[in-house]
């Protein structure tokens, strides 16, 4: 990490990049508030601080030990101040920000019909974002995999209603890519991109969605620890692209016996990552529990843990979704959701500032 | 499970009682607000169904296939009328009714002067139940083991100090008793008696302490799934002890690398077991997460979640702690999250009730 | 699934691909030495048996309720007869038959140097097919990622050393392709394919990389349960490729404390696999327990659970490569592994076939 | 660590005892072929060092870092030569020697009939140990407990039953302890003592069945890493009581999905173990698979592994056991499994030794 003078000019700055490519390893410059803070992508041992420390407009260089220096609070400090966070903001919406945001839809897109009247319903009850997964992973290759497994025409089709849907209800959008071959097209259409927890290890699908320069929803692998999840987000980070929304989503259940939830939601990460990073975090209780009747407590639950929204399935008829009715709520239940956690946000956000 | 007629007889009852005995099982007699259910301890398989509903005063007769029968909802619907839940109390307190319990205290009693300073704090603070461990289990022999690891004359005086604080502040006292050469000692001056997480498996334990007919708060094993963590009250229950608090305390970590939290806090496994029983849960957001830090936020998302309580180390010096120091909050920082927890439960319980 | 009878023609079994097409679904053709076995691919709910069964030419039509079925020994058994194992053949190397086969070498390749004088090594040691990572899945982007990182020239170059080495020592090769862009080069140069355990979940690619028509050598996610293993094998079969290796290489630690291993070998899922599927699994005890001292034992008890080969990091001089050197042995130690492991499949192959 | 003079005398022994209890901590004495080591139990942070390494007769003194020091090689090895395993004598047989030992027999107690057939069936396949449970921890207060739950008069005829089938058939016998009422009485009757998985963290438990100066098989928790399981055996050892058999019994499954396997065997941690500690391990690959398919595999990949013996369930007609059958084998399987194993054993052994 080279912290730059604040006075330093544009040529120091070119001078320490070049100096860094001269190593064999990149740079990453972030411009903040206060000055330039150069990042260095790659094996930071090879690199002669003394070195940098001494080229002109530099007022400090040193190493970062942890896997993920480029989104940690550590390198963010230098920017804006310590214990700022930086909230992403996509159309009028800020995400990370003081009110919890609502991402609300489908799980799959079934047909233009069901996803308009999904829609209306989502943004009625209140929510800024609306989801509808086309290319879905699934754990059996028999099992309905999206609207896009039945060809391009068809991806790009389903597409273009989300997008329709998003601008007659005035809402963002967001959905999956889970190959490579999808991200030029999703990225067309969508507002935010979402990688799914089964591909929070999938490096180069990471970085060729990080290339489009659009903010990325990035959910936590079911088996990852902390320390994984964010070292995976640095990938994303180190093409440039740091609009990261961070999503808790559960995690593998443990023990013997019959699962009640479908995974163990981790709500204790939210306030424990955000010592970590400057990055919002978002969570999905309806992946992590599978269920509709926990919905709102859990909801509730994650926005006092911290959380900076939520992301729900919704479906005004759950019994008749093709893909994971058991876990989707209406929108009138939605509503309710959504005025309980503005409630609990409204009350614990001032009591944490003053802590 | 045996349901019998409003109107049955004690005579009725009695006989109910001898038929399930000629099979070689043990009967669990409950009398409700409407009716007296007698449940079946042991394997149902061997029981005539047939026969049990043909007995006089008998309404009906029908196993039940979950392994924790005698604290479900299913068994206590009959007693209460649907959707009830059972609040235990203990002196003038109860645990799992419309506000929320705190048990706060040292991990563990270092000296008598210590105990009374934190009891006193704890008090203003707001706490209810003064928590405080004399026979400590440990991951390592050569770690502090409690004062009750001195002799059982250290191990009655450190219990004298307990009862004496909660007297002089109009505290309940909860200790834990880690084997069962404890138990008759430790039931005589504490008012709820902890089961440990490392002991939940502990049938032998269980039974014992089960037999002291006092309160028992009984923590779910980090490595126990909630199907285990029933089926092991179920022994607590099968002595006809039903004033189980049940705990959940987090379960083991998922994934690769350093761990942020000491262990998950599985906070969806509150809302999924008040659907299974109708037994109080309450959270211990200290050893969960392990970190000071993190105590306020998991607090709240605790009570949000649906909570009856919570379970918080606190010392007025946290630094100087002979165990767990870096997981214990001050009896002001206490004083904090109970304010915020009454206020959150205020908030979610009339919109929790309207649904 | 269609059985089709000994004597069906040709036209007959087109014939029911094409009803099978019609109802939206996908036909996998199976030619055994008794007959061919038509799979369904999608869901099978969506098919009327019974008329399938009243084709011409059909014996028997049902469905099969596991999520893996083209590859399940439930499949197999009418093409084979019941109990047979299928051994891929690669060149003149038989996977999955009487004899345990050996995969080395070094876990990236770094320069050609490096790898023919490895190369040699194993072949010396008795192994049958050289491996050397080049596009390498790292848990830090700022970890070391293969010389395929570098770009495509550096990449086919060392595609290219890989090649050479297999030519001159006569090893067949094995390399990694980590995202979908670089399969269509790997697959010019490599004689087999391998999918690492953190891309076991990305069907994107499994689907690309079957349709090269190339053996796969595919991992087990660290977090995967057998179930779910298969069922993403099932991906790559759905192609049409079933020249699929499994690959067990350990499962996340469980437990509290310091590992002594970097993750926990699953041993007993090999015999519990090969009651499932047809398909040959080999180990690899190098990642799976991350500790040269290890590799020993645990390759005879790979082995001696009945493992049809195992995939071993090897280096000249473990110390100075780049990544794991740690788990790495020598060609010397490589010689007593498989010393050791013929010797022990050639005292238990009889003893298991006698079963 | 107080590592005496090789002619150190008992009365500067006792000197360095007293010393050590001065500062309130605990002395194990360990007398070797060499020479006396005295650990220190309990928080060695309160040592002066120094001081003890001036003491007379004393050859160095210093702290040993982790927590089962007791047990360990570090603490061995100046007793009896780096390297050494120290084997467990019971009567005639050695546990940890060159020979694997086979412990076999019912998984409940359910007659003396059954017990003695059992019995004669395991002597003739070549077990050494006969097993049995008379008091059972069972996952339901529902299921059948053994018949020690049917009061002290059962549970000492069940032992009596064990001793004379051990007497008869000349086999040592070994039974579980469950609960502390319940270690006086099996001492009595049984040769060696087991500590079953659910009660490894039960300290006062492993502390009082310690006590009785028999030999202990100690399981591992399905839930512990090796560190755990080490630390708690060192419960053990800190009573003075180092015949300890560890026992790796499998540890909870990962993933998703249908488990195949009712634990996960984890066989690397046979080696790893041997790294760190003199006491033997042997696998019980019963309780691990669940599958009595896959006794015969797993059997021989733990003695491929280096286990020092096996402990396996075995009953004459395994579908008409009361608990498990599905996972007993038959003697005459029995058979196949010790011949296998001890040419497994044979062989290994040299090559092991050699290295």
């Amino acid at each position: 990490m080279i912290i730059m003078k604040t006075d330093a000019t544009q040529e120091q700055i070119a001078h320490v990049i070049k100096e860094i490519k001269r190593y064999g390893l990149r740079a990453d410059v972030s411009k903040g508030a206060y000055r330039t803070v150069i990042g260095i992508i790659g094996d930071e041992r090879k690199i002669p601080f003394d070195h940098f420390a001494a080229l002109p407009g530099v007022k400090e260089a040193r190493g970062i030990e942890i896997p993920y220096k480029l989104i940690s609070r550590e390198y963010s400090k230098f920017l804006e101040g310590e214990g700022e966070r930086r909230a992403i903001k996509v159309g009028n919406i800020e995400i990370g920000g003081d009110e919890p945001v609502f991402i609300a839809g489908p799980c799959a897109v079934e047909s233009k019909e069901q996803l308009l009247k999904i829609a209306e319903g989502v943004k009625k009850a209140g929510a800024h974002i609306l989801r509808g997964g086309i290319f879905k992973p699934r754990s059996s290759v028999h099992s309905f995999q999206g609207l896009g497994a039945g060809g391009w025409e068809e991806a790009e089709a389903a597409l273009d209603w989300l997008h329709e849907a998003g601008e007659r209800f005035e809402l963002l959008t967001i959905t999956e890519v889970r190959g490579e071959a999808q991200v030029d097209l999703a990225a067309e259409y969508a507002d935010i991109l979402q990688i799914g927890t089964r591909n929070m290890y999938n490096q180069d699908l990471l970085t060729k969605v990080a290339g489009k320069n659009k903010p990325i929803l990035f959910k936590r692998h079911f088996g990852a620890g902390v320390e994984e999840f964010l070292s995976f987000a640095e990938y994303i980070a180190a093409e440039g692209n740091k609009d990261i929304i961070l999503c808790e989503r559960g995690v593998l259940p443990v023990g013997k016996g019959k699962s009640y939830t479908r995974y163990i939601l981790d709500l204790a990460s939210i306030p424990a990552i955000q010592k970590e990073t400057y990055l919002p975090i978002v969570v999905d209780p309806s992946h992590a529990t599978g269920r509709r009747d926990l919905i709102f407590n859990m909801s509730c639950a994650a926005i006092a843990a911290g959380a900076s929204g939520l992301m729900i399935e919704v479906h005004y008829n759950p019994t008749e979704a093709l893909v994971d009715g058991q876990q989707m709520i209406t929108p009138d239940e939605l509503k309710d959701v959504i005025d309980a956690c503005q409630r609990i946000n409204k009350l614990v956000l001032p009591m944490r500032n003053k802590r």
